[in-house]
């Protein structure tokens, strides 16, 4: 495993991360990273950051001590500083939260690269912006090739998911060095090979959230129904099985191949506004084969009884079996 | 509570109950309405339909007594019957799931409206057509009125919603009682006040599965990435906080209004091939009072520590607390 050099230490050996930018989801990185054991500093400019960022931590910490924390843990571990240079010097990892405004992002990112000590990984959790459109040009003062997106999903001491993507001046090492580090550090990581605005959940969020904002602006559906429609319907399922999986069984022993043999046909019909793809042979195979791989060695009875184990659990986790209704 | 003329019973006084076509989805009905404690008659053309029937009721049982059985609740109280009049003749409900085509399902409804007791209401599983296109004119031998949609979600004996909705010929009182009477039998139940291809959840869904679908198209994510980025990320919340409370609640105590005012703009940005809304005053005035509406009481603190108990008890159901992964 190697990283952009000088390498300052293996992802394993990590002790000490910089949060950049305090507010609801780089708060909640200072508050993951702390439940993991690290040292970590932050750094915001809004002057009653530390007292916001201290009681989201302390807010937090009950549900970290549920899930376990690492040894050592601490929420004293935490050094709020007054500078962001402060906040980097030592630092063998920095995670940038600031808002979501490109201009900022620019600067703030070329700031941090020129203060952070050589090699170390600097990851954006920007929710869309590619890194090529962040990161800074290669020249005698910048090192771009350091620079990656680590997209979370908030809170992000609780939702393990992290996207990593590196831009057109990222190194493949400093991608490969962030994908470890954040499973060291507990994460659920899909690194991906290319840029695509939105990376993948947010680009699945948008959609069904673009169509949920069409039913309302149209009057065909309220707030109330459409989250109902997802929280006692499908959101039951990909709690632990994705959508692609949970289609196929659907099917029935006919699978992922039934149902777009079956279905495919309506894939056409307006449902949604979002115009469809071409389902033709290759895309057919591509979703039947993923979805054969992903099902690996258990038979269709096999997922039949762990979906159903599945929502069941997740019934009585939330409260909804025997009528105990949130 | 009425039912289209004459009425045979209430939502709360139906014993029996009819569900035509017993495939992936009607014997699910099936299994539910015997575990809540229903005479169930079934029929299906096909000529193993009875062994695969009883099947799925086996198969799925293990799961209904953990969900709870009703008092009297058993698998002995279906009666698989050798035509479809056998199985509607003293139906008090009649649950129609044949496959999803459209010449099919009109022939069908009008057969089983031919059959059916006066007044007894007739359910279709469609997953899209809307009843008007499915049920017949009214004439000296139909009564269209009786008919709804009543759409579950696989397996209907797990994943509590339905979505009902009436057509154009359809009484407003058949839908109330069936809207009713699925209360009673343990469904979680949206009513509908007006037909959209899809219903609510399908469309939330198809927007979703259609995006993943130009993603795998594009070679831009894998089968195994897509379903990873949901049940790693948003799938998690959605089991229990809809996507619109739940991206009030990334907006910190801004909520929806800040999410709004402040995400709006990237609403038109590139994420999914979907076009978006109008982003007006209207709609996100609309949006902000529904997500107020949902939150009622509770308290932006109330909410975050909701959330963050739920996807604790979902990880730790599914058992990714601990190391514990699936």
């Amino acid at each position: 495993m190697s990283a952009p050099t000088p390498a300052p230490c293996s992802p394993e050996d990590v002790r000490r991360v910089a949060c950049i930018g305090a507010g609801v989801i780089g708060g909640g990185w200072v508050a993951h990273f702390l439940a993991r054991g690290y040292d970590v500093t932050a750094w915001d400019p809004a002057t009653d950051a530390e007292d916001k960022l201290r009681r989201l931590v302390g807010a937090a910490w009950p549900a970290l001590e549920q899930m376990g924390l690492a040894d050592g843990a601490s929420q004293d571990r935490l050094t709020v500083t007054a500078t962001l240079a402060e906040a980097v010097a030592d630092a063998q990892f920095v995670q940038e939260s600031a808002p979501e405004k490109l201009e900022l992002k620019r600067s703030l990112l070329a700031e941090l690269d020129a203060a952070t000590p050589p090699g170390v990984v600097i990851a954006s959790s920007t929710s869309g912006y590619p890194m090529t459109d962040m990161q800074p040009p290669h020249d005698a003062a910048a090192t771009p090739q350091r620079l990656v997106v680590g997209h979370p999903f908030n809170p992000p001491y609780l939702i393990p998911l992290v996207e990593v993507v590196g831009g057109e001046r990222t190194d493949a090492a400093a991608v490969e060095w962030s994908s470890r580090f954040y499973d060291v550090a507990g994460k659920s990581v899909i690194t991906m090979d290319r840029e695509l605005p939105g990376f993948i959940a947010n680009r699945l969020q948008e959609a069904l959230w673009r169509e949920a904002l069409h039913m309302v602006a149209e009057g065909e559906a309220s707030v109330a129904d459409i989250d109902a429609s997802i929280t006692e319907g499908p959101g039951l399922r990909w709690a632990f099985m994705g959508p692609c999986l949970t289609f196929a069984l659907a099917g029935g022993e006919g699978g992922m191949a039934h149902m777009l043999d079956h279905f495919g046909p309506s894939l056409k019909s307006p449902w949604t506004r979002l115009e469809a793809p071409e389902l033709d042979g290759a895309l057919r195979d591509a979703m039947v084969d993923g979805c054969a791989e992903a099902a690996g060695d258990r038979t269709y009875a096999d997922l039949v009884a762990e979906r159903d184990q599945g929502v069941i659990d997740v019934l009585r986790a939330t409260g909804r079996l025997g009528g105990d209704r949130r």
